[in-house]
């Protein structure tokens, strides 16, 4: 997700479309990425350490995006 | 969120680089968008309809791929 300090070009093009569609009601769209991962071998302690360093090494790029994680059993 | 029986390359490529860093206990990796909308002038059971069109219709494309949303106040 970008920071909401950070343009989002993507966004607000949705936005402006929704607008011109007629759902005035949508004010905002900030757009970001999804990712499922399907893990194995990882207990949920060792999951969760793995997840927060690949999120901030590899997923993200830490200058212009946040990111946040769920582990679901 | 490309539907279970779309191939998914991003993510495909996304599980091979990880594998590659040494973090074999992803299996598997599937990517998709996430969108944040800024809702003001409709109920909860307008907001629930309309999302559910703007879902349909204008955030996705139903051959390939799949959402949910979800309303936070």
């Amino acid at each position: 997700m970008p920071k909401r300090t950070v343009l989002d070009p993507q966004g607000q093009t949705i936005q402006h479309a929704l607008s011109g569609l007629g759902y005035r009601q949508v004010r905002d769209v900030r757009q970001g990425k999804f990712f499922v991962l399907n893990l194995d071998g990882w207990s949920r302690d060792e999951a969760q350490s793995q997840l927060e360093r690949i999120s901030k090494e590899v997923l993200t790029n830490p200058v212009i995006e946040e990111y946040r994680f769920e582990i679901v059993d």
